[in-house]
């Protein structure tokens, strides 16, 4: 069943905000078995709309818009799909109703362009919304499906997952599973190398490689008639995956790196704490996006200024003079220090350049992380050979997750 | 001049990746003048390619495509890309040797199916490629013109900002300035009710509200003659509107709240510390995004365990005990004793829920923030109303930043 997703929306064509619902959806819909055709964006242009979601429906059963279900005047999805499939829209009181709910909760009034939101298709599916104003709706006809969903990212996971997703479950026919393997220190073109014996002339399961920021995923993903028959398919698949470049993966299941340091701190029973200059804060923050982080992650040092390093960590200002602020001994020591400060079994630190400058002859993205334990303590050079500080920031992050992630596996 | 930006890659739609350069490329195409049109996203599949193309040049007269550039067999855009064109590829040898030098400047051997990346169209323009191994290249052709650009965002940035840009500029012919002014305290509808007056059969310049998470921003766009004459529309138009709506206005120059509080604190020459727990690090880091940070910014105490508010931050356990983990008084305890302990002209502290849990009746969602100053301290209260982490933590990142900016601005 061959899905499409259209976008509404002028400030997607304007950049200023990017496309994530699609992204979403896309991944949802491959995951329940649906095939994404084609993503589209189009601006509020009911023209343009009308045109595009019949390119759309041309190549695809279901399109699902995102976009242009809110109260202003150029809001006009609900109102240009359901003409092109040949819908009324009516007043649906309860919608009024759960508006009005909606505006009271928030001590908020209803602005009278609200009611607009009310209308919905005569003989449609409408989903109500509980984590915004606008209701979605599908409609069907002669084969076709057009589900029209809000915007914000908020309200259309929580209808995707409250109503939508159930809804299309009766348009499936074949299953699909898939499984994404991640790996660190090797990269896209190597991996692909490794991996042609099981990537040339398989139709099913498919391999494929594509580079992340840093790192290099490979998925896996099977067709077949039943669930079941399709995870068989990837899980052998991903035996003969290990069996070639085993010593780069750390996650069969797409767990992000910091889940899976989280995950194997809990199982041994560790703790961590950090100290960061340049990140200040990103791998602190990093680590407790992960749900439970609390079992394993109690206190963390953001000491950006040099006082900070010798005040609230205890760092001898006299080795930073010698050694200058970025150097390997000050990274070693501001692990050791937070260590001792904090009581945790293991600890990070980096300082670094993260940019746009840096000074004493290195250039940003230069960095020394630091880490300690209770038998051993020293640190690892980074040169990410970016210059921009939001790339530098990320890849430090990343790499000292890499450096606890190595530690704890007893690779370092 | 009408430009598309279709974008080739089964990732994408499998959701793997999120299309932020449609993003960049959009933003940056407005800013020149350009009218970006349709996005489009099509994945690894040559027919399906060569149809997308096809119709996106029905409506435009530039695309441009990002990804499947790239030395694996399923990176196929250059060669359909060209053949829709009519032109031929052949071997560069300047992008040979580029390759087996940036090879080099990382200690690993290049593959042998990395040398397809040096074939580029024989009467194209090639833009080689610094960041990466893709070149990319245009082909003009009957008024049309395409351009082909990597998919991964540094290298696709990189050659945007080093040729690429330099060489739409011949295309030109109308000027657009647009600016975004940010907001915070307003919901959408209320927003476009106040800016009636000015949205009204307005053409040019154009104004329109977009929410963005936590906050609404309003885009002012003008397309005329010269730069100039564009600028000053928008101008005269952002003065209307600042006398409408004034009051919830922050920045009338896209600026991200993090770069508003930090340009103030300079101004007024004041220093900022944190102690965050349920955000542990993400303010810290937000603050710390903005280049130049340093001015206004030392210390940051993540204390995400009672013992580190205890211990490293010096809240009377006492306290903890009595009124609970996350309360007004222990909030406010804590951007006092930051301040204390780091010596900062102010102080902003978050005790709270980010969920999925919560305890002691509260809701996930549920927080305090603290601020402390030489004069006074005090705190505020905090429900996002929401269930998922994410969304909470980076929504009390946010209302952390609202509370120093209404402080510095002298409005708490």
């Amino acid at each position: 069943m061959r899905v499409s997703i259209l976008a509404v929306g002028t400030e997607l064509l304007f950049g200023q905000t990017v496309n994530t619902n699609a992204a979403f959806l896309s991944k949802n819909l491959q995951l329940m078995g649906f095939n994404v055709m084609y993503h589209y964006v189009v601006g509020d242009n009911p023209k343009r709309l009308k045109e595009t979601l019949a390119e759309a429906f041309d190549k695809a059963d279901i399109v699902i818009t995102t976009g242009g279900l809110g109260p202003t005047q150029d809001d006009l999805t609900k109102e240009i799909v359901s003409e092109y499939m040949g819908e009324k829209l009516v007043c649906d009181e309860k919608v009024i109703d759960d508006l009005k709910a909606f505006f009271e909760k928030f001590g908020r009034k209803m602005s009278q362009n609200n009611i607009k939101q009310a209308y919905m298709p005569e003989n449609g599916t409408t989903f109500y919304n509980d984590a915004g104003t606008a209701p979605a709706c599908a409609i069907e006809k002669d084969g076709k499906c057009a589900i029209c969903l809000p915007g914000p990212p908020r309200e259309m996971t929580w209808l995707w997952n409250n109503g939508v997703k159930s809804y299309l479950e009766k348009f499936l026919d074949k299953k699909m599973f898939y499984k994404v393997i991640r790996t660190i220190g090797i990269g896209e073109s190597d991996l692909e190398t490794e991996l042609l014996p099981v990537i040339d002339g398989q139709t099913d399961p498919t391999v494929a490689t594509y580079a992340k920021e840093g790192e290099c995923a490979i998925r896996v993903a099977s067709q077949r008639d039943t669930l079941e028959e399709a995870e068989n398919a990837v899980n052998q698949m991903i035996q003969r995956i290990d069996a070639l470049v085993g010593q780069y993966i750390y996650s069969t299941d797409d767990e992000e790196l910091k889940e899976v340091v989280v995950r194997i701190l809990k199982e041994k029973g560790l703790t961590l704490s950090s100290a960061e200059s340049c990140t200040a804060g990103k791998f602190a923050a990093a680590i407790t996006d992960v749900p439970g982080a609390s079992a394993v992650y109690g206190t963390g040092f953001v000491t950006y200024s040099i006082d900070a390093k010798v005040n609230q960590l205890g760092v001898d200002r006299n080795l930073i003079e010698r050694d200058g602020v970025v150097s390997s001994t000050v990274a070693e020591a501001m692990a050791v220090q937070a260590r001792n400060k904090s009581g945790s079994d293991i600890a990070v630190a980096i300082t670094g350049y993260a940019g746009p400058d840096a000074d004493d002859g290195y250039k940003a993205g230069d960095a020394y992380i630091g880490y300690a334990t209770s038998e051993k303590s020293g640190y690892i050079e980074v040169h990410t050979g970016a210059a921009r500080r939001d790339w530098n920031r990320e890849g430090f992050t990343l790499r000292m997750l890499r450096t606890v992630y190595l530690l704890i596996e007893g690779r370092l």
